[in-house]
């Protein structure tokens, strides 16, 4: 077979190998023959390194939710901001402490550079906190000593340790009885020379005067990622036994992403010797984000480890991170993503198929229940109910003309942007249609079975199902408070309903609720469906109705009218499955 | 310190750990001290396993855009279908061929599972090419054995090399000179036992009769990630020691990414004695994808190594894997999402200042261009310039409410969603506006300084730009063509223009460059601003005008003059930039 392949015209020239800037070597290291058995440490750090790398900075109201969120699922020790750099950040460490609202087994952190106003500043934020981690950090890089802070070493150990001392003159000063534990981070860890790391780390754990029963936080970041991850675990086992007093330090792990292999660099460097990990929900933070504190549980679940972390509701964590960080989880992020518990090829659904049939047999002939059998299905890593989700198979629906797939049709021959998780859906809604049909199903059949599965039916109510709408009339003042009057049509008769909510869609769901049907709206979007001031709008609402979530679809040129039809789409069909 | 996790409900009992499952030992591994300074053989398998997993399969465009992308940026090696499965991809297949577009120098590989008809139906498939891998697999893992072939070890080698000897069959009937390379996948190699995975590779090489100058392509995949990446780097290690005829053997990696280490697992496994790797754009792929060829390119170019693609245009090579997969690429993709050069944090931004300062010094120093000094910036792995990209810095202004950010304050009380990289953009522009001023900037003037940059003012022709609208006409058949009527006010005179195109837009286009403004449209998307009929639409369009690339903005009731305005948007703020 020739080689091919060609030198490119990309510079590479300008860049300098990682093992011509910093020696690693440590030809007698041990990591690769650890197998991880327990989790570590965790430390969540979306309040600070995540959110301070959103476009659009969390408001107080996403903090608390995602504050909320973080305690919730078991996380003890949670980075709350910089308060010393940002009055916003200030602000809500003070609401979290005078509003009561850390428990009493968690440890806030707020980072803090070594500046005398500064750690004041962060002292002052803390006052009245049950437990709080105090984050000292300098930069130790030889780029960062030689270009933004032009000191020789000496000169950035002092800056360190003068911190270190200020740190104790104003935990001194405190009037409450909080546990104050320290945390130092050479940052930039991954450019600095090992010796100088060490060295500069246990100046600073002398100055704070660790003791095996106190313990301090040496926290080595991979501020950016700059070789391969094996790199970072030597480094990692290199300190591990060479820091003065291991027996006083926690020793915790800061990867970012830069070269994608944060989760590698997380396991790598836990296996070579550290006892902590801090990272993000699903991977935020600044360019290509921190490690995903996702992933890494996840992985450790999987492996059968505990990884003292709740991830049982996956879309309800998923969900308020979006909600939180207003950007979206990729599809393919692991275990949380849209698509990565689906199967589209054929023999990957025969074999998933095949391996649920097995484990029910071995369930049946051992007489205990299938989750309590160990898990062994092709092509899925973890049963997804584990974490509230489920499998999916799609079949792909290719038109005649070979132009391409379901959504691809309505979006070019309709104008209609199906959400990702609803084509998923619509897709086994075609399925089980083409299993009953036999065969392929054409351009025109998708459209027939989009129409008939989520719009009304002219006339015919028990294929469109429980409710139709008659008038409906709005209004709302300057002030904000907003009413509607809604006639919706049950069973042929016609009723008036009234609401008072902050939307329609809130006042429907209010409507909607009076009448019995316990449904929430998930997750709403609207597009219009063409150019041309004559365009029609088309609404998609994800609503969880009673155990079951559905989409709904709704098409309008009254963008309202659209989006309740949306919710009656969906709440109908729930209610023509439980009749069928 | 106290430890205060606690144990979850997460029923972790239910996995066996991947020791349990497979062993794999190596304590004299040799791996990781090696360090990576050439490429691999690269092989794309987006037309392939990456199409596979799409909810929407690419239409033969999109897989020929995806095709013609991949042979620019210099893979030589490329999947292009599974055309005994699927009449789609057999045709496909057949159109590169009978329509000559694949270079001489370009390998296309076709998989088939190892049964009779799908083999001869594959040779009718490359029959013509000038070269051609024929990719044949069958799954051998423990679980695959058991419970979906149900056949014990002498089976599954039966199956291996029954179908073997059928490819050797069929490519002697070939009529054409075309050079077949044979690649065979024991799949779910990562659930196999590493004696068995090299056995049934032996036996299939053996029978296909490689020899050092007619290699065959042992490939191993980590169909599902089951472990830490150093364990499948071991077992690369120890299939490459122990394979018997390894020097007749090109040995490829297949790495997914399930444990969100695919990356890593590629790069351990390739320092672990692989030749090639199998992977996907920006990693497409079932579930969680296929390892990511452009992170896994640009790392070794990040370390002085020719990665041998060219990834010079990643705006390009992202804008259309997009449009081929119909999928965005996340954020935070290394190299290629859009926050990946973005500093929010004003010590980062400080911090990379300095170091482009000192860059430029040294250029100076030496009497050299900055683009052949050593790249040396703190939180820049790489200069965005060598890609075609540019650092962003963003400042985030808060409110004084405290309420949030730039896009948070649009969107609430505007109802303006701003796509990501015109989110970028604005920020840029509210930050020139913020050091203008000095301070804190509220959300009054936030808007202010929106309106002022993108939308028109009234009467003020030189303050909104050059081209100002009058009335517009559009008409359009059923048969799908289209003509326009537009008056553009330039310099206070009215003038009337007339296009005919594929819709406004493009009829826009074509008129402003008719008036010597070369525009092209590179993004394009529309809201409604509100509930209710009596909604305005807001359109955004990415415009690139000359060298530069901007947003443009347009409001109107109107969705099509939306459009029409924000294309003129675009080109007025370019004309009022260079006149300013």
């Amino acid at each position: 077979m020739r080689t091919l392949q060609q030198p490119s015209p990309m510079p590479y020239h300008r860049y300098l190998p990682f093992q011509e800037q910093i020696t690693v070597s440590l030809p007698d290291r041990t990591w690769p023959d650890q197998v991880i058995e327990s989790p570590p440490r965790w430390c969540a750090v979306d309040l600070r390194d995540g959110n301070q790398a959103l476009i659009d900075p969390m408001s107080p109201e996403r903090k608390h939710r995602m504050f909320d969120l973080l305690v919730s699922m078991g996380y003890k020790e949670i980075e709350v901001g910089f308060p010393a750099a940002s009055q916003t950040d200030f602000d809500f460490v003070r609401q979290l402490i005078t509003q009561d609202r850390i428990p009493e087994d968690v440890y806030i952190q707020v980072l803090t550079q070594a500046r005398e106003h500064l750690i004041e500043r962060t002292f002052e934020a803390i006052e009245g906190a049950p437990r709080a981690i105090v984050h000292l950090y300098n930069s130790t890089s030889v780029l960062q000593r030689e270009v933004v802070f032009r000191q020789d070493k000496d000169g950035i150990v002092d800056i360190a340790t003068q911190g270190a001392r200020l740190c104790r003159k104003y935990e001194e000063q405190m009037r409450s009885a909080t546990e104050v534990v320290y945390q130092y981070s050479p940052e930039s860890f991954t450019g600095t020379e090992l010796e100088f790391a060490a060295h500069i780390s246990d100046e600073v754990v002398d100055v704070f005067g660790a003791t095996p029963e106190k313990k301090v936080i040496v926290n080595l970041p991979a501020t950016v990622e700059m070789a391969t991850p094996n790199v970072y675990a030597d480094s990692i086992e290199w300190m591990h036994r060479n820091l003065r007093h291991r027996d006083s330090i926690i020793l915790s792990l800061h990867p970012h992403n830069d070269r994608g292999t944060g989760v590698a660099a997380a396991e790598l460097g836990y296996m070579a010797g550290a006892d902590r990990i801090e990272g993000c929900l699903f991977g935020n933070g600044e360019r290509t984000g921190n490690v995903d504190l996702i992933t890494l549980g996840m992985n450790l679940f999987s492996q059968g480890v505990d990884p003292q972390i709740d991830f049982r509701d996956m879309d309800h964590i998923r969900r308020t991170v979006e909600h939180c960080n207003q950007m979206p989880v990729p599809e393919r992020s692991p275990y949380g993503g849209d698509l990565v518990f689906t199967a589209f090829s054929g023999s990957h659904q025969d074999a998933i198929k095949k391996g649920f049939d097995h484990i029910e047999r071995r369930a049946a002939e051992q007489d205990r229940e299938v989750s309590d059998i160990t898990w062994a299905v092709p092509y899925l890593p973890i049963d997804p109910k584990d974490i509230g989700r489920s499998y999916e198979a799609v079949i792909r629906v290719n038109s005649q003309s070979g132009k391409g797939g379901v959504a691809y049709l309505l979006k070019s021959e309709h104008g209609i942007e199906l959400p990702r998780r609803a084509q998923v859906e619509f897709s086994q809604v075609i399925q089980r249609r083409a299993e009953d049909g036999g065969g392929e199903v054409s351009g025109e059949e998708i459209w027939q079975i989009f129409q008939d599965e989520y719009l009304p039916v002219d006339g015919d109510s028990r294929r469109w199902g429980h409710y139709r709408f008659g008038e409906v009339r709005t209004s709302s003042t300057a002030e904000g408070s907003f009413s509607m009057d809604l006639e919706l049509q049950t069973n042929g008769s016609m009723v008036e309903h009234h609401a008072e909510a902050n939307g329609p869609v809130a006042g429907l769901v209010d409507i909607l609720s009076r009448d019995g049907v316990d449904v929430r709206v998930l997750d709403y979007t609207e597009h219009a469906m063409s150019q041309g001031g004559d365009a029609q709008a088309v609404a998609f609402v994800e609503c969880a109705i009673g155990e079951r979530v559905l989409w709904g679809v709704g098409i309008d040129h009254n963008t309202t009218a659209a989006s309740l039809q949306a919710v009656v789409s969906a709440v109908n069909r729930a209610i023509r499955d439980t009749e069928s």
